[in-house]
Order: C-alpha cells, then structure tokens, then sequence
C-alpha cells in the first residue's frame, strides 16, 4: 500500500496529477511575474516568450520523477512544497533547452520555432537580418537566465524547511554544474566529432543519466529525508536508465521520423553532434568510409542523400547494433537494481514504466 | 568608534582587507572546482578562463558594498560568511559580464581578449573562422553559466544562519530578475537608440543603481539584521549614487581616455548604445543632425572622424551638460541622504568616498 498523501490516484503516485499540479504552479508564477513586469515597464515579450516555450510541450518528466522519488522514499506531508521543487525543475530546464537551442543554432523545438527564431522575428524593425538573429540569440541568452533565476525563485518560496532547503541546495548546485559542464564538452566536440567513446559517454551521463533521471529522483527523496542508502540505490538504477535514453536518443536523432520526434531528422548529423553513436561508428569504419563520416559530419548542407550514406555507414559498420546492445545492458541492469531497491511501491512502478519507454520510445 | 570587528583597519572598514579576503576565496574555490573537474575529466580550460577572467582586474565594487552594508547596519561576530556572500557577489558579476561581452561583441575587457574571444582562439582547430567564434560565444555562455552556479555554491556554503539565508535569498533573487531585465530593455534597444530618456533611465536604474550599488549593500545589511528603514535608508543613498555612476560611464564610454578606461573610445557609438546621454541628445537635434546620428550611432563601420561627429552633436546640443547636471542633482541628492542615515562611521565615510569617485572618475 501506498504510504503517501496527493499527488497519489487511487494507485498510488498520478502522473496525469502531477503533471497538472507543476503546470498549475509555473502557469500562476509566470502570470504573478507578467504582472511585475508590467508594473515596472518592462518588456512583457519575455514572461510571454517564456509561457509559450513551456507549455508548447514537454513531458514533464524531471517535475514527475522529483514527485517520485519523494514517494520512493516514503514521503509524508503536503505535498506542496515537493510540487514547487518540482515545477522549479522545470523551469531550470527550460533555461538549458533555450540555451541549447541557442549553441545548437535549432529553429524548431517541438515542432514551434525555438525561442531565439521567435525573439529575431519580433526586432527585425531598423535591423538587418544578421542584427536580429544576433539580437534573437542575446535576448533568448536573457530569457533563459531568467527562467534560471525564477528556477531559484520557485524553489526559495517552496515552502520548505531549514532540514530540506539544506539537503537539495548542494543536490541542486551539483545537479546544475554536471549539465553545464556536460554541455560545455558537447559544444566544444560539435563539428569535429571523435572516435572517443568515453567521452561521448561522459556528455550522455552529465546531460542525461545524472540531470534528467538521478538527480531529480535524489531531490525529491532527499525533500523526504532519504538516507544516503537510498540515494545510493537510486542513483543504481537511474544513472543505466538515464543513459539508455539518451542512447536511445542518439539513434532517433539519426534514424528517428521527423513527424514523431518533432526535430528535423538531418539536425544531429548536420550538427556533428559527438554522440556514442557517432563514436563507435568512427571508430569502427575503414578509411573510406571514414573520409565520407569526416566530409558528412558536421557539413551544414549536408543533404536527406548524403545522411542515407551516413545511416548506411552506421549500420554497415555495426555501430546501430552495438549502441542497442549497450541500450539492453543497461536495461537489464537498470531492473535489477530496481528490484533489489526498498522503494514505496508506486514509485517503483512508475520508475519501471520509465525504464521501459526510454529503451522502447520511438518520441 | 566602530562597533566591528574585521575586516576593519584602525579606521574602521577597510577596503583593502575587504578585497584581499574576497580575492583568497575565490582564488581557493576556484582550485578547488579546478580540483573536481580534473577528477572527472572536465576540461580544464573552464575553471582556468574563469580565474583568467577574475584575476585580470575589477574593482571588487559589490563586494566592498556588501561588507560595507554590513558594517553601516552594525554587523557583530566573525566576517567570514559576509566576505563569503560578498565573493559570491563578485562571482555572479563574472556571470554577467562574461555574458554581456557576448552579446556586445567585445573583443577586450579590462585590457585583455573577452573570454568568448579566449574561448574561440582555444577552438580553432578543423574549424572555419565563423565555427570558431560561434564555438567561444556557446562556450563562454557556459563559462558564465557556471559562474552564476558557482556563485550559488558559495552562498550556499558561506555557513550563514537560516535566517540570514532567509532573509538575503529574496534580495538575491531580485538583484539578479533586475539586472537580466535590465539588460534585456538595454540589448533589445542597442543599435537602434531612440530619445526615449525614460527607458534608457530604467535600464540605468536596473543594471547599474540597483545591481552595483544598492542590492549589495540591501545584502549585506540583511545579514546584520538591519530592519526595514535603513534597507530604505540605503536605497534613498545608492539609487541616485549608481544613476550619477552610470551617467558618467556613458561620458566616458564617448568621451574618456582609453588608456584609462580600457576599453576602445567607438565601442558604445558603433554599438549604438542606448545611453541617456544618445537618448538627450537625439531629443534636442535638428533635423540634420538627427540624420547623421541615426547613420552613425550603431555603425559597425564608425570612424573617429564621424565618432568627432557624434561628440560634436552631443556637445553642440548640450546633451553632454545635461548629463553632467543630472549627475550633479543626484550626487547632493545622495549626499544629503547620506548624512541623514543613521549608518556606523566608517561604513558612512566609505559611502561618502564611493560618491565622491562616481562623480569624479575618469575610469
């Protein structure tokens, strides 16, 4: 049985619930902050920018798994303040996508015009088109840091106590500086993609494993005073699964459609994007083949003909197949550890079902 | 007689001590966050740019204000957790400048290639000239990025109580939305300056009074547990300080010495900064002159014969005294508020110092 209050359905922890309460939460801030703005003569294009990016979509799956592991760990209470943090989580995220979006050059992010294309096309009055785009990447920087700031805004007004603010300060800090650093080695290998696995798989863990699965779950446990063994189990099954996804990730990316990932399918070869993926392959390809990955990778014009020869290169080579294996074994690991875990019964389920849709998501 | 202990010289608050303690904090975190990285193989070049970039100058302003605020509301006990806000302070500054040189296109500051500049230099390796620079703006964005979690870090940790922690959260949560407001009001309008005093005085207000002067001694107040009238106190006395400073930066940014001020004599003028100073003077033009100031101002091409033409029309129509008068209101403004407060010796002397410079300062 579960042991928890709301957000619980009548089978213990509700997604649907979840997802609906931190939605309310960001909707309410982001008006409360509208309103300020107003108030000060400020430029309401921000808090609007800003609202559109949020709820254009999103899975909300930081948000559900801080709620999760809040639950694995049996917490007790209101459960406000653990719906704050959560929907704090959000917000940060919406920085990292904005400034993604901004390095990466993107012009579409689920399916809309990304954030630096929007604010470009609201200054092009008395600019050139260079001073607007440039202008658009300055003024998405700036929503982005506000969304960062009002990350911290949500969570220092969540409600807590002294005994949980002190616990996910450092989680949160940490959590922070592993997905800068973990971007800051993506863009500086963007465009000359390696044959080093390793670090591929240092970037996957920082931006994915440690961001999007264990640190959220550790905040929400630690919101209800885990101890560190659970933390520890926590992190067992979160860092395969989240590494898993990302893999998973890297394969849509390349061989993904379009019409369901929401992202152009020539975006991560264009890029050169140092993925697993794109590392075994190099590492595995004789040297015409590796003359053809050199020219492709990264070719901003790279053509739909010429990604055919790359995902051909891909699957000769075995890379395709490998990065699948590697996304088995760490789903298999993954249940394990979660079996072997003492976790609060819903919780346990939704981190299964989660399991289970990051080695099968075609999305 | 001052009721403080150190950082305190015989005459009560000094600042030389202030920027030395300051300095061994950041120098120690910084080793430290060099330390972590180097295990977890991050690249190095993050914590070694940073410290690059904090080392090579700066007037330690806000932290000097901080510790200031806290000795002008009677601060009691050991400093440590105050010098280790203010170098949180100073952290959060890198942040920002870091960024702003981004969005400026700065190739120098304080003498030196910005850090995007650094950043491309390191990257150019199988890259065009564009790839290069593209690469050191995202990398230097990341570079800020963590500042800006940095200094969260040494707030977190500066072993304040949790109602110290309570009670300057707010004030850092503020400072921060004020300031990236600020500069988003001043990047939306630059290079295409209008007479729209009103709006150039706000971003001043923003980025400038609030951010520089204000919120840092607000900060340092709160940690001695200053009520509600002096937190006024102090804002009656550093509002019209950081307008008066900031109005005279815009002189300088047109009219100083590069030698002194570090940075090239065009760069506000090709920018097409939109100063109060560029805002009077497009309100007092005639036609003619309105003509060559909309072709010059924001010209990436501006040669110092036409910059000779701008300085020509700003002191023709007598924006440059105009200026020169609202620096003057606010600087007998400040002082009256000044001697009106009822802040401890030093800390007042210190305030009254920083007045005096704002006004006087040719860099």
């Amino acid at each position: 049985m579960t042991t928890t209050t709301a957000p619980a359905g009548p089978r213990g922890l509700d997604r649907d619930l979840v997802r609906g309460e931190v939605d309310q939460i960001l909707d309410t801030f982001l008006t409360e902050k509208a309103r300020t703005a107003a108030g000060q003569r400020m430029p309401a294009e921000v808090t609007d920018v800003l609202r559109g990016f949020l709820f254009s979509g999103g899975k909300r799956i930081r948000p559900l798994l801080c709620v999760t592991g809040w639950h694995a760990a049996g917490g007790q209470g209101h459960p406000h303040p653990v719906l704050r943090t959560a929907a704090s989580l959000e917000m940060f995220h919406a920085f990292c996508l904005i400034h993604d979006d901004v390095m990466d050059r993107s012009d579409t992010r689920r399916g809309h015009p990304t954030v630096h294309r929007t604010l470009a096309s609201h200054h092009t009055r008395g600019r050139t088109n260079t001073a607007a785009d440039r202008l658009g990447d300055s003024a998405a920087v700036l929503v982005g840091d506000l969304a960062l700031v009002w990350s911290d805004k949500l969570l220092h007004t969540a409600g807590l106590t002294h005994r949980q603010l002190a616990d996910v300060l450092p989680l949160i800090d940490a959590m922070r500086a592993e997905v800068m650093y973990g971007q800051y080695l993506d863009v500086t290998a963007t465009g000359t993609p390696t044959d080093d696995v390793e670090r591929a798989l240092t970037v996957c863990r920082c931006k994915t494993a440690k961001y999007t699965i264990e640190r959220p779950l550790h905040i929400g446990a630690a919101l209800a005073g885990a101890a560190p063994a659970l933390l520890e189990a926590l992190s067992a099954f979160a860092v395969p699964v989240g590494e898993a996804f990302q893999l998973r990730d890297d394969i849509l990316g390349v061989f993904g459609d379009p019409a369901l990932t929401g992202k152009p399918a020539l975006d991560d070869l264009r890029d050169g994007k140092p993925t697993v993926l794109a590392a075994l392959t190099l590492r595995h390809t004789n040297r015409a083949q590796a003359e053809q990955l050199r020219r492709y990778l990264g070719s901003p014009t790279l053509t739909e003909a010429q990604a055919d020869t790359v995902r051909d290169i891909i699957t000769t080579v075995g890379a395709g197949r490998m990065v699948e294996t590697m996304i088995a074994e760490r789903y298999e690991q993954a249940l394990q550890e979660l079996q072997a875990a003492p976790l609060e019964p819903s919780a346990a389920r939704l981190l299964r079902e989660l399991a289970d849709s990051a080695v099968r998501r075609r999305i």
